[in-house]
């Protein structure tokens, strides 16, 4: 197991499904940074279940108890510890021996044996808690640069959505699926509900902008700008495929239509488009950074699947039950840009552009 | 700068294009391990310019000499320092004020202030040298485990080749695009001509595929097998995505389609197909690892670029000459091979998954 | 803030003297590992303050909770949470202003400008607490190889006991003062009486020894045995200095005389005395590991002391009330063995020392 | 193996005694710092054996060569590699089997199986060279912060010196000892010269100062400054002991004698002394950091030792030949210097204490 992520800023997450809680502890914030409990709670408010008809009935109230850290609203440079009890945890819904197919029961019973079955235990969506909780002190800290982050559900199965940055502001909070687009938006929330009858899942794509980020951050050659983003992205659950800028699309283009293009705009230099997503040779330029994750389904489907029981040693033809999300991106949203803002605050603090007496 | 990588083993690498020499230092590799100067030549030898009319003409020799690690051509568990001259630098090709598009030019200026500007210095695709040396000793260590790493050229802008297996084993390193399949091979060789002759480049994509990985590596939550291997992929210069199974198709396809079953055969567990591409819950099921990278097209192009030389503070049209690939997707190869075989050796040690014992 | 310590087997802790609670994670265990509550709260009890006349009055229960990572009393792989609330601070006992000499209240104002002043805040022994949790693991996992780490007061002030390891296994733990020679033990908690009533305090020695520890561990140049041990000790709060084997007294030795001589004895190589203290070149070589840490005296003292009050800009005559340890060393034991154990055991992890199927 | 040292600024060294070269590649220094070849190779100089004959008869020239992170003079933020090639080995003195007493041979043959016997292998003296390297730099980069680090010998066996800083500026470095106080040197030099004749070794104490650091350096509660410093220092061969400020003598003191007190003059806070050798819970509080390393005698003595033949399994009588310092204490100093130096420089670099712009 490795469980910290990050260098000058670090989070550590713990925690199992069923178990009693799922927390975080954040090392490396500087101090003096304004922190209150309600603006960590207004982010986990944004990933917790129970919210829509669209995702899981389990009712979390998620309320973060800071243990350390914080003294008198501000951090004192001491590790921030965060923790979210675990309450409506319905644990009769799991069989021990029951291997559901895409997720990692198999594998964990592979590498350690012994797991905490109830609801996939560590490896549930339930320990992403922690990185929003990390993420939360990340886009505080960053405020102190005016970076901001800001997802959306970019495409829901092959629904895709193509809104421009300001009705992304404006409307990817307003609806259940986080479409930037209001109408797509509706278009995705009935294809939910349709698989959800259906008993199925279907996958999508959470776009992330960065706008605004500290120019010159990235350290090559081994943790560049993408390819930390890629490591932090690609280590939440679901996740299979991530980009930068044009991303796979690069691979089809010409160099001469690819390479952003320099000129001068009042003696300052400017570059002409922003095909490389913000980043060169693994550095930020200043422009806005631009990613994509790929989502899969939800492994758990209603549908009958071909299964096997390992206690029993039976094949078995498994209906999954429980209270499941048809479409996990409206809810991977938050936490792909709690784990932007953690490289992102990570990065700033390695090349020393967030400067201590700036913070408070 | 971070130019180290990897936990239990660690590759660090140094040098500039134009400067002295480039090199790696492999630490943490078990002792009793045979390992000759040859192999590392060998696998230095793929991905050297000059070996085809469709590559770089710069003659480098490449000749590596390793200066610490081995006694009578074993690992003896100190690190292995090797090293590689640079000889055939024409440095006269570059001036120091221009900023050439698509390049890390200006990120390094804005970063460093200062900076060796001869051919990209320390950006140069030259630096990956360091880390097809650090792969063939990481290769040579998952011989142990019978575990075998093979990359190809998928596709080359929209020529795209879907070549099983054997095919890949068996043509991928008989054409000079790495092509799996001969006759799309030659496609892409004609297609790579053409744009030389214009002046441009392209992008391509290129597939590795583990065989017969270490069961049960991977280190939730932060060190998954596939946060790992995306973090080492896209450190690699030009890369501007990166996919693991399914990878962003997933993100179309329903949970139904997507899991992989099990069923009992012989009382062995069997997966029914592998579209997870060898990876559940970011640890290792056994089933082979497949990977995707998406490589832009290289940005030093002859056709005229709008560009600035930040020295003179003038706006110029930038023509590159110079020696370079118009697609570097089969040079990128062996490079993408060589950061794979360091995650699966390096997570494969973590998990202890190549017993000491078994080394020499 | 630096909070985890260790590669393979981490700790990383957290918490204020008299903020909500403190607490550890550990991380890296191997899964299978019988472990339960009642294991961790003993070792949290042998440290807890209010045990004897002769430490603090503060009255903490100590109670550990197990938030993660254990399932049906075995540990699972995934990281090990504890927390332990504080209960009974006493914070008026503080003033914000005031600098204690010897104590850390000016550093912490000069490197993070706001500080909780409340008991020390972070920089308290409090924070020893979760160090103990983690030490607790640490041994457990560590009783696999039969290892076992035995620390005694070896001195305090100029009164200094000689024990065999049978008294220090037979009386370090049955008297106040933790002293492996009972008489000795009555002479030292004499001093420590009159002291208190002095209203001043004193230091002395710590001394622990690992026995039969798996050989071969240690990770030279710079992770070495003695290198790791050190910088694990040295980090505890009011240690001044370590040393290993014959130590600074090595410093007037002659080679002839210090150096450990060989001989066979039926076949086995034996080694003839143990002055290197079970270290060679970094690397354990299964003879017990002995080393020393110099405890400085409680900075807290009811005697007067010169200082300043940094709010007020006064200089002031300081007489520190409160509920102080006259003598730190014997809580101090308990602290200086769990440190040695998550280094033993992190540095047996990463050589392949406690292998997997050996936990369950 | 584990050869990297330092976060911020990296150093990683490779090389064994009589291998090819001894090398350093040092990673994350800022660009823009003046570095030429010549700084480096006066601090080699000082390591540099066969300079008196005091020390070993080994003739090597140790000239560094750059192969990387320099460009006109400067560094330019990339990893700076330093190569010393081995010139004068003569391993015919080293036979294969032979366990020298107090050396490394036993523990490296426990941990690897397979070593480079000759001269020690890695564990030689000679894999100081890296580090003095690596020092050179640190102390380099220090220079920003007008922070210097100076070595004596403070004791040799039971000669004991006590020079004023004046006096340890003034001739620590004019005689061959390096010791502070001239005409103890010369005592010191003579009870050298009597124990080379006798073909025995002697022990020592090594005192460096860090004068003028920066404020506020040391991350608590696991990477404190005496913590890392100590970490650094004990990984240096023949190392037994640390301490920093009184050290053990802080054992047998009382609080209201060890603590330093405050006072203010003219506004400004003044400590009254510096028993705590410049840091208070783990941070510096700019006083001159003082600390000492207990350093054993050389292993390799001409007098008679019992010893073993593991080849021949037989017992010997050892009587080492070759070119070995009766007391390594002088050539140490540079060595706990460059440690010293790069635990200062980079725990300045991670508090922000040497700010990019100052660099160049």
């Amino acid at each position: 197991m490795s469980n910290k992520f990050g260098k000058a800023l670090s989070l550590t997450t713990y925690g199992e499904s069923h178990g009693n809680a799922v927390g975080a502890i954040v090392d490396g914030c500087p101090s003096g940074l304004k922190l209150t409990k309600k603006y960590i709670q207004n982010e986990l408010d944004r990933r917790r279940p129970g919210q829509s008809k669209l995702y899981s009935r389990r009712k979390e109230p998620d309320e973060v108890e800071i243990l350390s850290g914080i003294f008198r609203d501000q951090t004192i440079g001491t590790p921030i510890s965060m923790l979210v009890r675990n309450k409506d945890a319905e644990s009769e819904d799991y069989e021990e021996g029951i291997l559901r197919p895409g997720h990692a029961d198999l594998s964990y019973e592979l590498k350690y044996g012994l797991r905490d079955y109830r609801g996939g235990g560590r490896s549930s969506g339930r320990e992403t808690v922690g990185r929003v909780c990390g993420g939360a002190i990340a886009k505080k800290l960053l405020s102190i640069t005016n970076t901001k982050i800001i997802g959306h559900v970019k495409s829901i199965g092959d629904i895709v959505s193509n809104p421009s940055l300001e009705y992304i502001k404006k409307y990817a909070e307003k609806n259940p699926v986080k479409c930037g687009d209001p109408e797509i938006a509706e278009e995705m929330k009935e294809k939910i509900i349709e698989l959800k009858k259906e008993g199925d899942s279907i996958g999508g794509i959470v776009e992330v902008r960065i706008l605004n980020p500290p120019i010159g951050i990235g350290e090559p050659v081994f943790d560049k700008l993408e390819s930390e983003l890629a490591r932090a992205i690609m280590s939440i659950g679901g996740i299979k495929g991530f980009e930068i800028g044009k991303g796979f699309e690069s691979s089809k283009m010409r160099g001469s239509v690819l390479n952003d293009p320099y000129r001068f705009e009042r003696n300052k230099l400017k570059i002409l488009k922003n095909d490389a997503g913000g980043v060169l040779g693994g550095i930020s330029t200043g422009e806005n950074i631009v990613l994509k994750a790929a989502v899969k389904p939800t492994p758990s489907i209603k549908k009958s699947q071909k299964s096997v029981d390992i206690r029993n040693m039976e094949e078995i033809e498994l209906e999954i039950e429980g209270r499941h999300d048809p479409c996990i991106c409206p809810r991977v949203v938050p936490v792909v840009e709690s784990m932007s803002a953690i490289v992102i605050a990570d990065l700033s603090l390695r090349a020393g552009k967030i400067p201590k007496d700036k913070v408070n």
